[in-house]
């Protein structure tokens, strides 16, 4: 075993390719009609894009989703060469953002063009190469973030000569009220996302992602892009039921100490004993990602059972109060759960205030050490 | 230029090295009798331990102090092969966390033992090697969060058997009100400081950070150690008038908008817009560092004036009301500054209720490009 790993002195995160399986099958199940793409921006959600991409791309997926150019290489890097002739296809969320079509190409990427200030890029792809660039295309129905608003559709009407130099091979848009795609909100995007794709080229159509996927088939359309619930994140109601974690993280004690009435635990005195206490200091911080708002709230649990945070949160390490345990039953090299089968991630992002996806993509990409490890051995670390 | 560079499309941090080796000054002029060392856990606060340790032994630094084995492997990674004989010491605050004192021996690390229960694994060691194995001690004086505590202090004392084993060079402490060293509760935690000390064996001591540094030479005892000072990062109301930001970042906008009343802008519908308005899309989320708290709070720098932040922070990117500004004066691939020297990293952290070192240490280490940079370009970069 590596030094590194002998140590007890920071974070370690598991990866459940079991569970990321499941979670793929699960979401392949409820839309069988539809390709499912894979959104893995982020280094996938902070799991690690060489970790999960190679697996997903053996259960089947093609589609890949990605933020920007950075990433996209990162994916492609752990693909096999021949992978597009496979029918591998990276889509890119940020669009060309200052890149060139032909930047694009050469890679093999498709941007997801973010607005009308993308479309001079394209001028002339065909004199140049004898063929159209493939692209596709936000439309914004409502989330006033990236694509094409209703004012700027004309430009993208099957006359416009847009189309002599570029295909059109997916239209997308994104839901505002992501998490709840019943709201009417959302209806009122769907609805504008069909009547604007009615009047454009025709070409694939994707608004589902990891909510609406399991909100009826009125959302599916021809592909779906899905992220947090294949990293078993549930968005909604549907997905906790069948959504498996993948990731858990685990950190360990570094000290015990037993201490007296009137004792600060943590900076700036934001806890006082109020009776003699034992305190876990956990090698566990906000330069790990746990947020920093668990002050005196939120738990990790030790030994099977949840041990409750007090005092703040410092850059590496945490105080839990561990009074509740037999004399000895807490020990300096244990292992607490930050979060995982134990303690869903979305637990402990709701003690903090924050969504479960800030906790997974923070935490999961400042861990010190990720592997991969299966769903015995994540339930045993703990 | 890389395909990566020339893309407009994430997050980039630039490190200031002129205002790094002005700080490493400005502390070494505070305390001119004691010797400075630099914290550098968690990758240097996330600017890179290969981008400032290099440097900071150049100018003299000879004690470089991290929490884990792994952070010390990389601090020793990136210097001479004979740093050691040149006065190299790599203190490891998380103590020996499992492994034993011949392991920190082989790579020349110095533990900081966490409490008694480190003091097993130092058993033997002079019969083994015929010497005796250099040690610092931290003392809990009043965090309750790592070392010997009071009722702890006896297996210290000069006659212990464990001096037969472990040389001390250094004691150590930690403020629970770092921030604030004129708080009764300090010079409480200094008074035992000293008091414990005077009954130990002798040794240089080390208290003072980044605040109590400047608060006074009754602090600095034999050795400052000093992590936020160096980076720029002001703890308290001395240091922000005499220390330079050393970290600057910036993200691009990726869409300009132009929206009518009643408009939602990003994720739940957070913010509407009370009339006309138009909206940049930032490239920044909290999977960059961002706080997720951030919203409808905050600003983010924009041709040189604040851009109030509207709507919420999603995983990678803001929402700005650029209203104000002149029609195109705001396009698509120009930069805002998160924080550096239009915007203190200190006014965003404040805007979203966290320490500026939350922000710093999380959004440095998730910048998809850290390079170093000068003064005037960190300033022309936004």
């Amino acid at each position: 075993m590596s030094l590194q790993l002998a140590a007890h002195d920071g974070p370690r995160l598991c990866i459940d390719l079991g569970a990321l399986e499941h979670n793929w099958q699960v979401v392949r199940g409820v839309c069988p009609g539809s390709r499912v793409g894979a959104v893995v921006k982020n280094d996938a959600y902070g799991l690690g894009v060489s970790n999960v991409v190679p697996q997903l791309w053996q259960w089947g997926c093609r589609d890949f989703w990605v933020a920007t150019v950075d990433e996209a290489l990162a994916v492609r890097a752990c693909l096999p060469a021949d992978a597009r002739a496979a029918g591998l296809r990276i889509l890119v969320l940020n669009g060309l953002a200052g890149l060139t079509a032909e930047d694009f190409a050469a890679h093999g990427l498709t941007p997801v063009l973010a607005g009308p200030h993308e479309l001079a890029a394209l001028t002339g792809y065909a004199a140049r190469h004898d063929k159209r660039f493939p692209v596709a295309l936000h439309l914004d129905t409502g989330l006033t973030r990236l694509g094409f608003g209703t004012a700027e559709l004309a430009q993208l009407q099957s006359g416009s000569r847009l189309w002599d130099d570029a295909q059109v091979q997916l239209w997308v848009t994104h839901l505002g009220r992501f998490h709840d795609p019943e709201a009417l909100q959302c209806q009122r995007q769907r609805e504008r996302f069909v009547q604007w794709t009615a009047q454009l080229p025709r070409a694939e159509r994707s608004v589902a992602t990891s909510s609406s996927v399991f909100a009826g088939p009125g959302w599916h359309f021809e592909q779906v892009r899905v992220g947090s619930a294949l990293f078993g994140v549930p968005i909604g109601a549907h997905a906790a039921e069948l959504l498996q974690p993948v990731a858990s993280l685990r950190a360990p004690v570094l000290r015990v100490a037993d201490v007296s009435e009137g004792t600060e635990v943590g900076y700036a005195g934001s806890y006082v004993t109020g009776g003699p206490r034992r305190i876990a200091t956990v090698a566990m911080g906000y330069g790990h990602g746990l947020p920093f708002s668990l002050v005196n709230c939120g738990h990790l649990i030790l030994a099977g059972r949840p041990a409750p945070i007090v005092g703040g949160v410092a850059m590496g390490m945490v105080g839990l109060d561990v009074s509740g345990y037999a004399p000895g039953e807490i020990q300096p090299g244990m292992w607490a759960e930050v979060y995982g089968r134990q303690q869903p991630l979305q637990t402990l992002a709701a003690a903090a205030g924050v969504a479960a996806n800030v906790v997974l993509a923070l935490s999961a990409a400042l861990a010190p050490h990720r592997r991969q490890c299966g769903a015995a051995e994540t339930m045993e670390a703990a």
